[in-house]
């Protein structure tokens, strides 16, 4: 941590910081420079809480040198972690494995005829939300347990893996006792409640970035989960909130080498979502493959002008089956390959 | 609703829109103009989703034309709710209530302190966090159940009101026991499983606004509540994230007439997380009074510098007490009082 | 500047960052933490780019402790600076004047009606553009010379200051010549041709902040009319682009008194263009008073339904001439008043 | 034009929209809807500002419904521009075209080296500022004239098309008699006086989207050149304003296919300014490729950590060959090519 003075200090404001900084046990480094003063702290193990520096008198800023996550960072391993959320369906292991379905599970008909589709096409899991977190309450909330049945009801009959979304404590050890992989939404990124329960669960988890959290910010409540004991994290960029509403959000694939570069943890892309329309997944599939991204989820659904949710964002089967055949050719140009047998 | 078609669009494509519009039970109204030809969708009784529309052929754009929440709106109510959290402290009912005290209970000592200091100031409830969403999972967290009943204690002592945050619905049945009114943080504003549960304890409930929240959202969360049966909802701006490293957030106090506007709900502003110093508090308190708050919400602390989360925004109480003669001043100005007993 | 290493830099990578250091002639000063090293740069005069060191080996980030401006800083010049654009009229003195007018100059009827209007009701300065940045190129541009004509008029009926807008080199030299104070808009506050010649032309200037500029961006431009001699300069906050389309602006009053504390230029606000819309006017002026405004720009229009611009932001003369009774209130609460002779 | 009404809209105020519409010649078509009635305006030919409806007794809400913009949308022209700034370098007609060079050109040694070294690589046009836009006075502003005659120079020695920046009315001229295609910088976007000049200067013209423009605003900032005769318009998407400040910008590709269904004229991404670290371009690069970038503008430094500016974000040559070796093999993946002779 670095105390920044402001040109004003006087020696008494800095040496009252000195005396902060060792009331704490840390040693106190200051730093005259031609415009101010800067005083470090030395000698903390981890990150030091320099908020009530912040307005002492001839304080100018708080700087911090230390990231304030750990087990997540590349820092504290080095090579990649590898998430296998089934036989065969591992995340960061060097194949793309793409994730597959409808925003929601609407009928027993509807997801096993996804579940089929998305198979065919390649889909190693199949997405599909039992329990939907909508802005109003008057939409559709999803089908809860009975959703749930649905989702095993496919996989039995395709033998894709099952990602789906909880949204509190109860509804998780439920999704855990159905699901492959848990999914965390955005609008709970920063529920942590939630991912202290998801943590102890012990299942693999899909942690999507929210709507206007820093890659920091996601990599702390991914923290959450491993200081839980649980590193079976994959992380998902699916758009931030922008200001153009040409896009339903603002696709930040730049967070894939970034978020690459300071975790160990597989990051996934999700172009539904971050494009919400439908005509624009393929060329941003293309382009989060391009950019290394460790998977895809993709919304696909038998009819989307029938869809209860997210209809102008799903593929149908045959687009999806289309854009699975773009998608190798690009993963090969990046010296990877989509995840599963060859189609 | 309005579907708005391409330029390009066939008669074909423009008859196809007509025939969903139809089949759901709705009459169609085509309105051809010189570029383009939109479409009406009349005789719904509430909002239609229209985003399977999104992507057919022809369609360019879908435009609502109802608001999609309904009981916190001004057109379903016109008069001002009035929320009355304990005997005498009421939100919307012209006198302009403050809520005060330190970010965290962190001991008997320091929320007894901190209640008989924002008292003596002209607080009439008194704020302080038992269950702490913190970004990094190694941040202190509150004291949990413990936390309540030294806000409990700090009640009996000074007769303040109480306000404290529930994170899951656990914990939101035991704040219900203590607390006189529930908060929702803003991290925690699209936790849907959460609202629903606040919204059936039937306590009032202060909900925060989330930090990209539009005010839509913000609305549509208030109407989860509502839709539970609970109509005693306060809403507050409390910043929102920016890309501006000045300020801990962008502090919308725009969105107070905005709000009022839409809705007949109380609005409170929160000057201490929407500028994140302690110095700005004052001014943008100034501020969110003159532009028509309902109330406020600022953090004061015994002994700032010590404080174990959020000290760089807490007053002092010294500076709380100066911040209440002030904003007596402003409110008087514009045609209203800050509310409890003349000090 | 300071030099934040990765975890995992090696002493040579560290080194190899301390001879850059020497070699640009400054001190480096190594500080070794319990997880990185830190390196300061120490010695120089001002604010040295070390752009180039970000991405050499072992280096995880750059930290800058010196402002990037100089002659606009606090640090520089403790007491505020007074700018008067004409006798009698002064933003930073202490009283807060207002200026008021249409978004575009129309028509000789309609600027003369208009500040005859805004002078009844207390305001010292008029404002209307004749030349508009306009983002369509269909749209009315302005009557330019004829314009800034009509603008003499008006000054020479009311006796009230002239505020107007200059877009390019050219313009500029002509505005000269009929305004008392430039304005330079959001969209050109980054244009550094435009602020060269305007700090050369020796009036005083009004300095919008540019729609995504931050605090320090819209310093470092005022610092580009003080390096050419020009310390005349009025900042102005005026609403930053956000995502959500209640209203046009997200109006960023905190930005007042953080510029207040930075820096010793006057800065004044723009409710009209921060909010869009003519009923948030009056509450946001209030509110921009409260915190500090060192003056208001307002927009008033004699008709604003047949306004060829912003007509929904622009007051009535009468809805302004009550604006400017309920400022002097708040302005007097916050132990300010009103420029300007009593009304 | 769609007005929409409140709910609690009378009879009269609705009739009194319907007024405002005839008189301005066009037809008024109510539409009443169960919660609240719409009006529709027909027969006009463009679009109408209603802009002083907005605040009109009973008015909720103005929806436009055509586009603002009109000679750069696909509905007045169905197949790609074609934009060619030098024989053989052309932009939208298939092969993707790569710009490439250093930020600034600091001597002619350097720019010569550069020119070379990109030749080698495949670009077939050089980038290079003379005039740089800075936001600190004190930074480097370019060389000037000197600059682009060393430009004019590393042309005459390699073939390369030249791209630079011109700043003013005056600087356009020059920058005409020197460049094949004249680039407006982001913070120029909406610098109205300067995209007149340069779209009566007949030269190519690569316009860049400012931080915070919508791809409207970047549509009609288009319209302007073509508005003055001049449909040799290159759009380039280069980084938004963004709260995080893990990357320079928000690199916003969703705004390639998004601009390529509205436009006809041909979009460019810089992965350099998109990203600001040198390590995160080629995987951008790749990925504006996969999106379906009509070309590709990257920074490229004999020695990046000695240059003058933007040295963090710019390739060394090695690096950049293996960039290019890498874009081929993307563009072959979704049916392109990179533009120039095979190497």
């Amino acid at each position: 941590m670095l105390v920044v003075m402001k040109q004003s200090a006087t020696p008494d404001e800095i040496e009252r910081v000195c005396v902060w900084i060792r009331e704490k046990g840390y040693t106190a480094q200051p730093m005259p420079g031609a415009q101010r003063t800067a005083i470090g702290l030395v000698g903390n193990d981890g990150r030091v809480d320099g908020s009530a520096l912040e307005d002492m008198p001839g304080v100018a800023e708080i700087i911090y040198v230390s990231n304030p996550y750990k087990q997540v960072s590349r820092e504290w391993r080095k090579e990649n972690s590898i998430v296998t959320i089934a036989p065969g369906v591992s995340f960061g292991a060097g194949p793309v494995p793409v994730i597959a379905g409808p925003c929601s599970v609407e009928s027993e008909a509807q997801i096993v005829a996804s579940a089929h589709a998305v198979r065919a096409a390649g889909a190693v899991a199949l997405r599909g939300g039992a329990f939907k977190p909508r802005s109003s309450p008057y939409s559709f909330q999803g089908l809860g347990r009975t959703g749930l049945e649905m989702l095993a009801l496919a996989k039995r009959e395709t033998g894709l893996a099952i990602v789906t979304e909880a949204m509190d404590d109860a509804g998780a050890e439920l999704v855990a006792e159905y699901a492959d992989c848990i999914q965390i939404g955005a609008r709970n990124m920063q529920n942590y409640s939630l991912l202290k329960t998801v943590g102890k669960l012990g299942k693999p988890v899909l942690l999507k970035r929210g709507m206007a959290a820093t890659i920091t910010d996601l990599l702390l409540s991914a923290e959450y989960l491993l200081a839980e004991g649980n590193g079976q994290v994959i992380l998902c960029e699916r758009g931030l909130r922008s200001f153009d509403t040409q896009s339903r959000n603002l696709f930040d694939l730049t967070a894939i080498p970034v978020v690459q570069q300071l975790s160990h943890l597989p990051i996934v892309a999700d172009p539904s979502h971050g494009t919400g329309r439908r005509d624009k997944v393929l060329p941003m599939a293309r382009a989060a493959v391009a950019a290394g991204a460790d998977g895809l989820i993709i919304e696909v659904h038998p009819q989307p002008e029938k869809a209860m949710s997210d209809g102008a964002q799903s593929q149908t089967p045959d687009q999806f089956a289309s854009t699975m055949v773009e998608l190798r050719k690009v993963a090969e140009a990046v010296g990877r390959m989509i995840a599963g047998p060859a189609k």
